[in-house]
């Protein structure tokens, strides 16, 4: 069972590197925090406020076993896996707990639901892995009669497999893991790896426009759907006929991003492709963050383009690769024609002043690319505080967003009393731009909630300056609805709630998450 | 000046081929159309409704020389392009000419126009191109003071070129070939060549989510659009700080494609690419339509993926190019990897059953791939009736969508006692599907509006039954919001609805067009 105030299963824990304690405590300052994690016993959980009546009607809809009042089930269901959420679980905080999970095993049941909460307004957050870092799970509660997780785990099922066309449908609660090993049967992958590959599920990754690091590939999420099921608490919504259509507008990107708060989606059609024969993944050293920067666009311009690249800055490369200078970029292939694709790209490479490092360094970090949450678990252990920050713009503007960002970072914290370290790369990339992925890492000042939620003010301050995208790819939930609202503008944030009003029309879906 | 009546220059005009007089004679039974198109005088034009002080406000926005109320202006507003459109036009038909043709200069003049409308409850009509061949531009005016098309083609401008990201932001009035001389002096290219290349806007395009014969290296036309600015009666909305975005639905989604109900595009931020080093264009020739079909697919799956694949069916081929067997495919390529693209497309197309047939055939498709508008004139002017229908679907769906759509219009004319000819070929193909596009020619009937509406119909139904979509380019307009409504179901129409009701509280723009 994975643990309860931070990510994954202990038994794969990991201890810091000498390295990086040392890195803390000498440059950074970070001692190690005041107060042990309470035990889950000791964690203070509000009493459930649903009526029994309507944990009886939700009963009817689901059976009682699968509607769950327990505190183990309201504390694994609070909010998500921010750093934030999770420095409040380990401090016994878990105030805003569902004050009950819900599991439904059907569309019909999860409609069946809806319609019993948004009779009796109880407010119903989607849960998919949980893996949300944005405040996705975290509803606002006034003026409700009580808040359920709506739980699709049980909705587990590769439904059918299209492969002709190249498509799979999926139930909503198909963790990423469970989808490539379903696929696999079928000889297809979908080839969809976020860093929370290993708790994410297939509804997660659609209702908020999820990005995997091969994304260069595959493409987005978002990219990959071609259908959709959705229950709302009015009825059902089904879209797709076709790859793509001039029959108005794409409705499907409506609720692809909606982050539950217009519906909840009950199956989703994807683009699969054939497992890939092979699989290569190589270092490339830059002599400048901007030399690299350059090289990722003539590849996503021009192509060839890998089935991925990452390029670090040179601080994260200086952290990363100890002793190495400049910076490191990671490219992998996959698929039937790696060599063809590796020669054209080491070509473009070259050209733009890149030197190969070798195999090497692509496996150590194929080895290690679901290890952050692990890694930001021994952190916040040491006392440290971790988080990330992301963002997307055009290539023209990439530069000065990334100084903007970074500054802000850099200058919040430090103000602070908190100096931190901040380590960048160039997680995503596109014909006309890429995004932005920063790591944050400093001493826990005395409200480490607080001091993140200061630092973090300023870096969408600086974003929304620079004109980058609030979030390129975690989504908006509750930590990013006042950037949304303002990088889609009041009549953006209103056409929603117009859509919202229409499907949802007692507000019990999410409420206070995407449009506020 | 073009043809008031039908496509383009006069001195463009095509004779039929004898080939193609014989058939219409001896296979269809065509014969001259009992009366003679009318003359721009004897057009039956109702008076124009608009009281003279909304003429004179709209006035106040423009100034007056840009507010027409002539006859001619407005007889060459008057609706689209479709076949029923210019059949009406020919007969004198112009009773839902606007009462005025309103032309902004700024997106400032489009909001005030916009704000005058709203107030005197006059319907707006957005006019690009004016080439919507689905009514997109024939207005409900029940309810209404009056009817103004907001033609934009003042807004002409290529606003700014970002040559390191690869965008171009254009006024919405810029016509495709102008907006390829714009790009030019910069080096780049759009690379978007619908059929109605020679009339159809930038603002049309992205009204109507258009797919160009180039869409398999460049993509749909919403595909290239990164940004987007629109005027609404209740203000400005301005989308897209990156390529993609996690921050929520993909609003640049909901104005593409939504045909001028929603808001009024201003501005467009497109992708563009530089001018293609090389353009090869050659024939393949496949035994079937199956198997030419299968070859398609797997270069849309596994590539590589030319920049322009079509293929004809094997009554398209055999009225194309007279006397060829099997199926015959028209591939292109563009760009700086010609050879490349070219050698590893071929392997792929000779495996699966092709054999070329030359660059004689593609060059031949290159020099009249802009041309059947100009033939559709010269079929009616010789008595027979002429449309095209198109649909999209998935892969495995595709061979019994193609039989129902080509059977249901056979069936339905010939049953009208004019049996026609129907052929069809893919036009667009993805990883997931492809698109359907047939053409339809018989004799006309007596009545041919009512004879093209009837079979219409019931290719409609047989698309909806088959799970196609009731269009994969054209637009919704008028001819498809049932289908529409039937494609997106009832909560999905309420959900645009409710958006509309938001942006558009009156209810002036375009009614009727979309969503009914």
């Amino acid at each position: 069972m994975s643990l309860w105030y931070g990510w994954g299963d202990p038994a794969n824990a990991l201890v810091l590197p000498p390295h990086v304690a040392a890195l803390l405590d000498q440059a950074l300052g970070v001692r190690p925090p005041a107060s042990p994690v309470v035990s889950l016993d000791a964690v203070r959980l509000p009493p459930s406020s649903l009526a029994p009546d309507i944990v009886a009607e939700l009963a009817d809809c689901v059976s009682a076993e699968h509607v769950r009042v327990g505190a183990e089930d309201r504390v694994r269901h609070t909010r998500g896996k921010s750093t934030v959420d999770l420095l409040r679980l380990r401090a016994g905080e878990a105030d805003d707990a569902p004050d009950a999970v819900v599991l439904p095993g059907t569309h019909e049941e999860v409609e069946a639901v809806l319609q019993v909460c948004a009779e009796h307004r109880v407010a119903v957050v989607p849960y998919g892995g949980g893996t949300s870092v944005v405040g996705g799970l975290a509803p606002a509660r006034s003026g409700f009669s009580g808040v359920v997780a709506l739980d699709l785990g049980r909705m587990d099922r590769l439904i059918s497999v299209d492969p002709v066309s190249r498509l799979a449908v999926f139930e909503p609660g198909v963790r990423a893991p469970a989808a490539e090993r379903l696929l696999a049967d079928h000889g297809f992958s979908l080839g969809h790896y976020p860093q929370s590959f290993e708790y994410a599920s297939i509804g997660g990754f659609a209702s908020t426009r999820s990005s995997g690091q091969f994304s260069a590939g595959y493409g987005r999420f978002d990219e990959m759907v071609a259908g959709l099921r959705v229950a709302t608490p009015v009825g059902t919504v089904e879209l797709g006929r076709a790859p793509r259509s001039a029959a108005g507008p794409d409705l499907r990107q409506l609720f692809l991003g909606s982050e539950g708060t217009l519906g909840v989606i009950t199956a989703v059609t994807v683009r699969v492709h054939p497992t890939p024969a092979e699989q290569i993944c190589e270092g490339w050293s830059f002599s400048s963050f901007a030399d690299g920067t350059t090289a990722l666009r003539r590849l996503a311009q021009d192509g060839p383009l890998p089935t991925m690249v990452r390029l670090s800055d040179e601080y994260e490369t200086a952290v990363g690769s100890a002793g190495a200078g400049g910076c490191v970029a990671v490219v992998g292939y996959e698929g039937s024609s790696v060599a063809q694709v590796r020669a054209g790209a080491g070509r473009v490479l070259r050209d733009a002043g890149g030197s190969p490092i070798g195999e090497g360094v692509g496996e150590e970090w194929m080895r290690t690319r679901f290890q952050a949450p692990y890694l930001r678990d021994a952190l916040l252990n040491a006392g440290a505080l971790a988080e990330t920050v992301e963002t997307a713009t055009f290539w023209s503007a990439l530069p000065a967003l990334y100084d903007a960002v970074r500054s802000s970072l850099m200058d919040a914290l430090t103000l602070h009393g908190t100096p931190p370290i901040v380590l960048c790369h160039v997680s995503h990339v596109y014909s006309a731009g890429a995004s932005l992925y920063l790591t944050v890492v400093c001493a826990q000042a005395a409200d480490p909630v607080a001091q993140w939620q200061m630092a973090k003010e300023a870096a969408n301050r600086a974003i929304l300056d620079a004109g980058g995208t609030i979030t390129h790819h975690h989504a908006v939930g509750t930590d990013h609805a006042s950037g949304f609202a303002e990088e889609i503008g009041p009549l953006g944030i209103e056409a929603l709630k117009a859509v919202k009003q229409r499907l949802d029309p007692t507000g019990i879906l999410n409420p206070g998450v995407l449009v506020g």
